[in-house]
């Protein structure tokens, strides 16, 4: 194994930022439980509020408008569910429709029965197909409750994103609930929630350099919610009981201020730093497909096909080069498995594909060094072929 | 303002341990997801199975029958629910019965309609009425369904103990399921899941020394196991989806090692410095009513009523006196109600109450500026009183 280790799987999570670490390690002495009403409580509870407006800014949400969750996971079964309030009214919603390419925690479609989950296809190019919405929600029974549509922002896998703007409109004219998942975006390209016209988005802590155990549903109202997920306590409004999680959610807030600091600059010196990698990994190897090359992506990932090389073994294979790489998304523990993203865009899940996804702290050194372990990778292949 | 505050307010949650603090700090640099199959990734997953394995120890379950969750709460969401799985093998459970001084995560009742939520009475010690619960128990019809019970091992406010172990024979005997909440006992009275003869055991980090942000559903096997509360990558074999909570996890795990270092020694000392503090305050206030004394509790907690003094005012008194104590739980945001647990125990709520919770680092000089505290506090009462 190399002597020092290249982590250039951002998308599977993110280092602690240290903006994140920092915070974190201040707030280690904050004693007590943020739902007393002692100093040491209001010293607790004084912290959290301060990361809800860091996290509210991030997404250009009110601060009144973010519960915190355990995670993006928990946020999204909290909000996919048939029974809202709107007020003190419930409100029945009958359908979820999810785009094909959406993450589990998104697709497995949190409280509502499988029959009552309709999948949404994305074209070749890996962007929902915003025809076959505009269809689905045109079809929908109105008189059973309403449609709800789930859509993420960018996609985990190939960093594609999604025309959620359009998407709203079309929900929006529906009357429908329209969720989206912003865990892979943020950070990457800007967020505002009401500019979306989405009603609710999800985000996570680990995604931005936070510490993982902690995300949040993010409204861009506060009259229609969900049927809370977790009852107890009462804590969140009522959104969401049990103890926060002071010294994550602590971490979150610390990394969604960083992620605002030098947005434009960051981003566009990590675009940058793709693009090298694409390029050099296409000297490297001629034949690689980089899908969603030719659309919108967010700058830091590259999700890619090489030929004749499986995931699993090209994961194992940069592993031992020392270049930590994904085999897809690292959803479920230890599982390889055929990317439905790839299914969802027409593409044989066979030929299987990876990810590189860069953050921050990625160098040009890094990018090269990834490319070199590519072309190694590939060329030893070429060798055993000619071989054989 | 006192100079320095002195926290006795343990059960609303425990100041960081420093074995969780250093475990947390060390952990700050792994980079992976748990879920990665590259070394990173490893490393993560390595921290959070020993974790596991800590956690396990603390309540002589196997590693392989702790489910990590973010906290409590959620834990109790999870497994109080009507839809079990006997394996493969659906298995449906139409009522719960909670005893009436259970915490409100529990006493909620989880995915539990509100209509088949039965109580069981407490008698005025504080301690369960194991005939209200055969009789509950013997007029349950398991044509239904069968019979889930939830009793917690310790009460978070009296730190009264309950006889879950004969429980536990009567909720077999009725072929039921058997949930103990452990939150308020762990660390303070040994723990055994096979002992206690409960299906599952609740536990929580925070309550304990470690982070908030993580608890555990513990099992007494691995055959029986409730429909899960969240879902989507499947991490946790599929029984809690969402990426782990590492720092936290790993926090947890070592809050559970520490709590089994010197724990009858610890204990005993805790006990000893609590007989103190009681001791002290019965001759400041010799009309104090101290709830549970004659009965079994945890060491470190009493619950005690100042007859004229509303909690709420002998709360913010002790805060003013630079000690931070709790009116009851610290369940949900600022909220000061009627202590269900006097009502269950057929006191007056009104009266109020006020817990001091001591935790291993309290001292006698600890103990004695309390007393001193609540000595001025009745002092003045009384000369306010005497004024009138």
């Amino acid at each position: 194994m190399a002597a020092t280790r290249l982590y250039l799987d951002w998308n599977a999570t993110a280092p602690l930022h240290q903006a994140a670490r920092g915070a974190m390690l201040r707030a280690m002495d904050i004693q007590g439980n943020p739902n007393s009403v002692h100093g040491e409580g209001r010293a607790a509870r004084a912290a959290v509020e301060a990361a809800r407006r860091q996290v509210a800014s991030l997404t250009g949400a009110a601060p009144a408008h973010v519960v915190f969750t355990s995670g993006a996971t928990e946020a999204a079964n909290m909000v996919l569910t048939p029974e809202f309030r709107m007020g003190r009214t419930p409100l029945a919603v009958s359908h979820l429709y999810v785009s094909a390419v959406e993450h589990p925690a998104v697709r497995e479609g949190g409280r509502f029965p499988k029959e009552r989950i309709g999948e949404i296809p994305v074209t070749s190019g890996g962007m929902i197909d915003l025809t076959a919405l505009e269809a689905v929600l045109s079809a929908h029974d109105k008189a059973s409750g309403l449609p709800m549509v789930a859509i993420m922002l960018a996609n985990n896998e190939t960093g594609i994103l999604q025309p959620v703007d359009e998407a709203a409109k079309l929900v929006q004219a529906a009357g429908g609930i329209f969720v989206v998942d912003a865990v892979q975006a943020a950070g990457r390209v800007a967020i505002d929630v009401e500019a979306i016209g989405a009603d609710f988005l999800i985000v996570s802590s680990h995604k931005i350099g936070g510490p993982k155990g902690a995300g949040a549903l993010i409204s861009r109202g506060e009259v229609l919610m969900p049927k809370p997920l977790i009852h107890g306590g009462g804590q969140e409004k009522g959104h969401r009981s049990g103890t926060e999680n002071v010294l994550a959610i602590i971490g979150f807030g610390a990394a969604a201020e960083a992620a605002l600091v030098d947005f434009d600059g960051r981003n566009a010196r990590i675009g940058a730093l793709r693009d090298r990698l694409e390029e050099g990994m296409r000297l490297a190897a001629p034949d690689i497909i980089i899908h969603g090359k030719g659309g919108a992506r967010v700058p830091n990932t590259s999700f890619f096909t090489l030929p004749g090389l499986k995931s699993e073994t090209g994961q194992i294979a940069f592993d031992l080069e020392g270049v930590a790489i994904s085999a897809g998304s690292a959803c479920s523990s230890g599982k390889v498995g055929e990317s439905h993203v790839l299914v969802a865009m027409g593409c044989d899940p066979k030929l299987g594909a990876l990810r590189i996804s860069l953050g921050p702290t990625t160098t040009e050194a890094d990018v090269d060094r990834a490319i070199a372990a590519l072309a190694r990778i590939v060329g030893r292949r070429k060798l055993a072929g000619a071989a054989a």
